[in-house]
């Protein structure tokens, strides 16, 4: 069968989620090393994630402000001292002025800063210093703040949204008088992206702690939502620490309590970036593009006007103007419709295909005999073939109109559906010792055999080692099966009579392991 | 008569203004040299900015994307080849790690960069490059782009929103096939940025054209709208330019003609940033803080709920929520309105205050009085006095509701009004020699005196000195006067028989001239 993209998920996932990107217009590499651009598609994706992410923000009370995108060396000195493992890949400032010595364009040397300023790799440390300036009383909080921004971080194996140098994110900053209300927020934020993630993404997670030794530096805490690709790998989606009181102790936010009292407050932090584009890529496309969950589609429905240099384009272009206006005018998702008529010049048949590759759930070719029978004739993108023939259907139009709504519904739910399935078929509930994992998951020629080597993930049971010779074993199973740990799924039953699947010690959980971006 | 703030207009403009940004809640020193935190109000009302911008770029046919914060030394070398009096001040990434050497943090040495990294100032060259790979035939063009980011200019003297090292801005980039398509491009972008200040912001600009010398360099023309601060000074708030084929030629920006030939791309761009806010502060402040134009007010209502720890209370409190509830289901300017109940504890009558200083253009006190009888008291804050007292009104509450939506166009409309009637008094447009200039703006003692040495600008003849020594005395004159020239006023009528104020040479237009932040 011939697909519309030039390499399968089968024959080559890395090479295929190059193409989807590419092809749907979603993001190209900027000439500056892992800096990406996002094109206008791509970017309508994530404007869309951040309306609605935005929305939800505000109605658990937090308010959008500003930090700088400069952090000076002290503050991440001080933060280094405090936090071991402190990754020191970032990109550094340290020159204000250029100058043109011997006709080359240089950094001025007379223009050095007396600091150096490291461009955020993320903000607790600006952040934690304004709340050392703002909190006195126990009053002044909660203080819950979010920002929408770029940060640089240095990636060594760099790809299009899962992995730049560069990155839009939103992070939440937040400080509370007690552990209690901060640990509530930590949940609330990690269920506001496990819900984002299924609701609107239709992209199936789990949501779970993170065992120690993946834990965000300085964290008491760390949870995550994870997917799965369709290649099986686990991709990290959003993250929600509690940070104790280790930031408020390092940046001396402190607050007088209603005893009177002075006391640490407890702080958290939450995030979800452009990689989430990446992962609606590799959670929903197929072998003919990228398939968007409509809620996020910058345009739901796309009308195409067949023309023909002839008399009757006129009709058609204006039936397409009057079907868009009729569609944008009704609701989908508790929001107006988002539809477009696509009068760019070029042949219809080309215009299609590059719709279908961007993914556009509902894509209508009008010709003049629709126009003449007053019909739509639509595809619908999550159930674009049937066998070898591309699948369209026709509706009448005030009926195509009155359902457009639904339609649109019952496609984010099925793509929702498919992805669910897949989580739920391929997590290997059975492998209960360390012989039966290393079987499963033996590494093997993964960089070329693509799609093929499909292994999804397994739940095996877990002893929590926190450091020292016991961790270390256990990293080094777990890295000679290129598995790392994803998380321990919350709301746990109790677990009783297992053992370690690593360390056969008494287990206290059961953990997620797989592979992962 | 006491006001809110500790320093007045009229006593010390400058210091006003901090105050205002300061007690309004709109942004503070970050410990960064210049570098800014937007507080969240301040945010708020950036963000009220951005979505109404955002929408009327979409409805004018461009697109969001994002290119890279980061620019390759070598982009910026081309750049700086071809235009002269390239500003150089910019800050300077070298390295991509730190590393702790004999204990102290530091920029790791075996971490340079190859080739150095400018932080973006602007980013016609990163934008230019991106079009040189996509635009290949007349059919792709126009290409309509816009992104929202953060850019980095060195400034030496910086004030929080007017000029800060980090600024948040949009900035749009487009290509064209033809000259004219560019021109009215540009001329539609500046009318867009016209009518936002006037429209949303109530805040009076006059669009015109920069003179030759104050163009940005690279461009073929310069357009700006300018505004009239309280002290009289113009703040340039927004900027478009026409490229020619300047950037095109350095960049190859090339296509296909229909004719078939190989022909540049006539390129723009333009801007406005965070400034746009201190703009507002200095439009509409007075000495009580903030006024803003209800459009733009991230709240338009406040509701003060005026408890006295009695069983009153729980009916207060009531009533507000309902009362809240009510008029946000009411509409504001063609959106849903936009109220809240201040719960957090504290003195009703601080809280007063500080609403007050923050700008609302509604403000409620609700006590048991009200409750009983049904009412809502208000304060406008456009007319917050009457004499020494502090002015309020009362209506029955379904009055208010039913009323609220034209109380705030009312608002808006007046703020707006009372601009326009500043800038229309402050224009001298009678002073014909640079005698008289320089009578009227004979520099003063500007920094001490305050608001005092209010004069506005002069509207004057002027024969469009574009290089040589005719301009070099010019801005001599301007300069010893401390004027610049803001830009000649669209659509004026042909000017005959005048002589430039500065050359005595024949005159081809009138211009702006006056102080500037």
């Amino acid at each position: 069968m011939q697909h519309a993209l030039p390499v399968t998920r089968a024959g080559d996932f890395a090479g295929w989620y190059q193409a989807v990107v590419d092809q749907a217009d979603l993001a190209e590499e900027s000439g500056v090393r892992g800096c990406m651009i996002i094109r206008p598609w791509g970017y309508g994706v994530w404007q869309r994630m951040q309306e609605i992410l935005d929305r939800r923000f505000r109605e658990t009370g937090h308010e959008n402000c500003y930090f700088p995108l400069f952090i000076p060396l002290s503050y991440i000195a001080r933060e280094a001292e405090h936090v071991e493992g402190f990754a020191k890949e970032m990109a550094v400032v340290t020159h204000h002025r250029l100058k043109m010595i011997d006709g080359v364009l240089t950094p001025d040397p007379d223009a050095r800063l007396e600091e150096p300023l490291v461009v955020r790799p993320t903000s607790e440390t600006v952040i934690g210093a304004a709340f050392h300036r703002w909190v006195r009383s126990h009053r002044e909080l909660p203080r819950l703040l979010n920002q929408w921004a770029n940060g640089v971080r240095g990636e060594r194996r760099t790809r299009l949204f899962l992995r730049t140098t560069e990155f839009l994110w939103q992070e939440g900053h937040t400080a509370h008088a007690t552990a209690a209300e901060a640990r509530e927020e930590t949940a609330r934020m990690l269920e506001v992206y496990r819900s984002f993630a299924e609701d609107v993404l239709a992209m199936p997670v789990v949501a779970g702690e993170k065992p120690a030794h993946e834990r965000f530096p300085g964290a008491d805490n760390t949870y995550s939502i994870e997917a799965m690709m369709q290649d099986g790998k686990a991709l990290q989606a959003g993250t929600a620490h509690y940070l104790g009181t280790n930031f408020a102790e390092a940046q001396s936010i402190r607050f007088q309590t209603e005893a009177g009292d002075l006391a640490f407050a407890h702080t958290t932090s939450w995030g979800v970036s452009t990689r989430l584009v990446g992962g609606v890529v590799m959670t929903h496309g197929d072998d003919d593009g990228l398939r968007l969950p409509p809620i996020v589609a910058p345009r739901q429905v796309v009308l195409i006007p067949m023309l023909r240099d002839k008399p009757e384009d006129a009709g058609v272009l204006e039936f397409c103007a009057a079907l868009a206006a009729q569609l944008n005018q009704t609701q989908a998702f508790g929001e107006p419709l988002r539809a477009l008529v696509d009068r760019k010049p070029g042949r219809a048949i080309d215009k299609r295909w590059a719709w279908i590759k961007r993914g556009v759930p509902l894509i209508c070719d009008i010709g003049a005999r629709d126009v003449a029978a007053d019909n739509v004739t639509y595809i619908r993108r999550d159930q674009l073939r049937n066998g070898d023939r591309i699948q369209s259907q026709a509706l009448p139009r005030q009926h195509f109109v009155e359902h457009a709504g639904a339609l649109l519904g019952s496609i984010q739910t099925a793509l929702h559906e498919s992805a669910r399935q897949r989580l739920a078929a391929n997590i290997r509930p059975d492998l209960d010792t360390f012989e039966a994992l290393a079987a499963y998951f033996r590494p093997g020629d993964e960089e070329n055999s693509g799609g093929a080597d499909f292994r999804g993930w397994a739940k095996v049971a877990w002893a929590r080692p926190e450091g020292g010779e016991a961790l270390a074993k256990v990293t080094q199973q777990l890295k000679s099966l290129k598995l790392t740990v994803r998380n321990a799924p919350l709301a746990q039953e109790p677990i009783t009579g297992h053992r370690c699947v690593f360390s056969g010690e008494p287990a206290r959980e059961f953990v997620l392991v797989g592979r992962a971006y």
